[in-house]
């Protein structure tokens, strides 16, 4: 079948859609932002990325403390998922307004989502300017797991997590599982 | 429910599993290399960052051509995306290996892979060291999108394009469309 062209844009799917938290260093608000371009970046250390507007209000909070939380969503805070990408924590408290608790983290002072499944604490170690956008490059420092979605092994059930993919501008739910890394050489 | 803490590792999903095509300047042999690390970095320009361990053999050939390919492959090619991640370019030619055609890019020097429905050309912008792997910037130079998953408006019907879900060593299919971007605002 023919292809059609289309110009440069972020074509890339699927990609991961996670809650960005992170402190305000003076006033000690905490606040969210909804962040699908984000990914690994790095095995060893661990790094992480998320790029920022830079006039997004996490922009500046997590260049002044130095440390943001990746807390992964499950399909049924899709709404709330949402709102933290359209609004602005300028104006409104995200924790507040999604029923959300701030949990202390362990290693950083931005707090975690406690209801997220899984919370990734993150030191920023460095911050690219790329043009719309701004890389934050965090390395990972600890990982929390809820036990409901650990199996043996220190496995995670994903259909338990149920983590939200984005396509382009659409949510959508995980489907099956169809294999794991290296199943070709068996 | 308590949760449980872990080291530092790639924490991270759901991300993206896509295929990298490349090309030796001087033999003119194509490469592919399957990525996970990889995501989408900033929006103007638009630039996506695949990460590549220095040893890989397709860290080379990109770093000297300056430009790749990001084929996004369906579920029906999980073996050959699996291969193409756990075999080297030095040992074998994995397009023949995978059945897959190399076809010219517009673009770039990288070929595109025909049976992937969407190619995204990309001009190397930038390569950082940050550890185990080296991250590759990419800014995107023109996207391809098979007619058979393309829907009116530019659109892509994700049902059909179906692509790979990675889950930390998991690959995962798709499951439903559960909303869009700002439907919170409505």
């Amino acid at each position: 079948m023919p292809k059609t062209d289309f110009p440069p844009k972020e074509g890339l799917f699927p990609v991961p859609v996670v809650l960005v938290s992170s402190i305000d260093k003076v006033t000690q608000a905490a606040n969210i932002i909804t962040i699908a371009w984000c990914g690994v970046v790095c095995s060893a250390p661990a790094m992480l990325s998320v790029s920022i507007r830079p006039s997004r209000h996490s922009h500046r909070l997590i260049k002044e403390t130095g440390d943001f939380v990746i807390n992964i969503p499950t399909g049924t805070m899709l709404k709330e998922v949402d709102l933290c990408g359209i609004r602005s924590g300028r104006d409104i408290d995200k924790f507040k307004a999604c029923s959300f608790t701030a949990e202390p983290s362990s290693k950083v002072l931005s707090p975690m989502i406690k209801e997220c499944p899984v919370n990734i604490e993150c030191a920023l170690k460095n911050i690219i300017s790329l043009g719309a956008h701004d890389m934050f490059i965090g390395e990972v420092q600890l990982i929390h797991v809820d036990n409901n979605i650990l199996v043996p092994k220190d496995g995670i059930d994903y259909a338990k997590a149920s983590p939200i993919v984005f396509n382009q501008g659409e949510y959508w739910s995980l489907g099956k599982r169809i294999g794991h890394y290296g199943f070709s050489a068996r």
